[in-house]
């Protein structure tokens, strides 16, 4: 178990004399540097949105909060700044929710009598509010799923877990989200080994979730996605976590692409599937998996390989073609897991066992979250 | 269907003036350069062997059967080149298989009474017919394969094939073995769509099988290796096509990782999952699958991306860390695929389904392949 690293600094407000100001980790300097990258007002933020300085779907809300705060503190336009944000990334749901949430409350202070400076303490009040909810989500999530792990599996010598992508305290206000379920079983003694896809084509489990294991001292070891195959023959898998980025009506899970492969393997090898997300990933109007559309990204992820996010170790830097010229790829980001592949969705709400519709929706009146329209 | 492109000359014998040379593509600088390698000795043959500017099973016998003539023709001592040549890769049977079989023949002629420069002949020779008869195995391969695929597949507007790793012509000394099958359909028209596994961490598919599908024409998408679950779910694959490094007495097949991941998703998805493989790569004294010993590779295979076997695109070369300092990996080069995942193995002597230990071993009592231990 051991010391417990210093909480990693993904996103922070810093006041005055050096604010008001986001400092963001720069997430496209991981894992060779953890280099500070300082916003100053709404378009610098927009930049590093755009450039996954900042990502992961519950960070990019907590980001749209604090950047809709920082216009107000400035003085500046909040309607324009919290438009700017959520047109930052179309398609992340959480970073419109952030911008929203704190532009109301700002303008209903606004409404209220408020001057501007008071206003500007209520947007930011809000969004440290957001934040804090987001961390505590994590820390419930985290409690949930050990709870459920321990139901599941044999009372061995710890979980052997696999995981895919990213699902860490990088996109989150607090541990995350499959991440913070393997960190909690950490922490208490409960995991032998996490196993971490590299997660091709992007490489987020090589360049971040190995980075958040190693730092957090977890015992962990990285593979090509396609290896996993080996170890569920093997028998070295207990159980698969992930995360998600959006759940249907039906229950069916888009997550990064490659997580349905390991659904059908683990529904093979009998090994049980686990989808760990806030109830604000779960979209009640998209009404079945085939209703989510799936991203297609650049073929050029594919057929390139792009060392500007890693650490050259010979020299180098830039792109590297690594298929001929004029090459196609098929490139979705995501890919859609029906209700009968997974296990059990953890929310912070509390766990869903068999994943059905009904189940979901009742787990969503419950929640908590405010919803902005 | 279109103009075929001419032969790849992957390996081949030059004599006077300028050999005796064997002159191979060097296939660590594929796809950005077509260049040639000029072995005018053994050692030079031995270096191109252990680089892997040569590669592949059925080639390597080829490159080490013409390595013992080339040893012959300049009078140096034919065993010791033999020996060399096997040496050069221990874990590869067909090169020791191709080196001892012409070593014998030249053995045979110099105690026949012949003089060196006859017996260097023979060894040529053999060497030549080693070369063929792969060549003409590729080609009945080719053609079982199709006809496999003819029985199996609805006559649709052609098939829609997904292959993993590289088993064309720069494995060979013809078309191949996987690879052949799909080129085969493809020059009779029944190629819809070639489905290609980028296979990591070596990248095979993106580097060579992608090279040999542009230079044939053939209508063909890389994708990332776990990619290839979504084209299952879309319905958009009508049969799996792999070779094989080695198939055990009962009948498991040992192939590049991620084949096993694949015959899983093809057996949920009622997908035909055809193995193809000369009868060379049937061991029977392997009994079963857990008899299979998978090598284990470097770590650094997974967690640097080595750009000097790619194209720069914007400048750079050498090694790019993508994982953190210290990272530790898992890396099978190999996974294993048990007989009920196995649709059927087409072989140079007929097809084998169901895959059954009896069925192999009568197929393997058929084959004209000469045993030579």
């Amino acid at each position: 178990m051991g010391i417990e690293p210093p909480v990693l600094s993904v996103l922070r407000w810093d006041g005055p004399p050096e604010g008001p100001v986001v400092v963001l980790l720069d997430q496209t300097r991981l894992p060779a540097e953890e280099a500070e990258l300082v916003c100053a007002d709404v378009p610098a933020l927009v930049r590093a949105i755009r450039t996954l300085a900042v990502r992961g779907a519950p960070l990019l809300g907590i980001a749209g909060g604090y950047g809709v705060a920082l216009a107000a503190a400035r003085g500046e336009d909040v309607a324009q700044a919290a438009e700017w944000l959520e047109q930052a990334r179309p398609t992340a749901v959480n970073l419109g929710y952030g911008a929203r949430r704190v532009a109301r409350e700002y303008r209903a202070a606004v409404e209220g009598g408020a001057g501007p400076e008071a206003a500007a303490a209520v947007a930011l009040a809000e969004a440290r509010a957001l934040h804090q909810e987001d961390a505590a989500a994590s820390g419930r999530m985290a409690q949930y799923g050990l709870e459920l792990l321990a139901e599941l599996l044999p009372d061995g010598g710890g979980h052997r877990l696999l995981t895919h992508c990213n699902t860490g305290a990088l996109v989150s206000g607090g541990a995350g989200t499959a991440f913070a379920v393997a960190l909690r079983a950490h922490r208490e003694g409960r995991l032998r080994q996490l196993w971490v896809d590299e997660t091709r084509p992007l490489l987020q489990g090589a360049r971040l979730t190995a980075y958040e294991a190693g730092r957090n001292g977890m015992p962990y070891s990285l593979l090509t996605d396609s290896a996993a195959g080996s170890l569920f023959a093997a028998g070295e898998v207990d159980a698969v976590l992930i995360g998600a980025d959006r759940i249907a009506a039906d229950g069916s899970v888009a997550n990064k692409v490659g997580s349905y492969p390991l659904a059908v393997l683990a529904k093979y090898h009998h090994v049980p599937f686990v989808v760990v997300a806030p109830t604000t990933t779960v979209d009640l109007e998209t009404v079945d998996g085939a209703s989510i559309v799936v991203e297609q990204r650049s073929p050029a992820e594919v057929t390139e390989f792009t060392t500007a996010q890693g650490a050259p170790v010979g020299g180098g830097g830039g792109r590297t073609a690594v298929a001929p010229p004029g090459a196609q790829a098929y490139n979705p980001a995501f890919d859609v897991t029906p209700a009968e592949l997974v296990t059990a969705i953890v929310t912070e709400e509390g766990i869903i066992s068999p994943v059905t519709g009904v189940g979901l929706a009742e787990l969503c009146a419950r929640s908590s979250q405010v919803t902005i329209s």
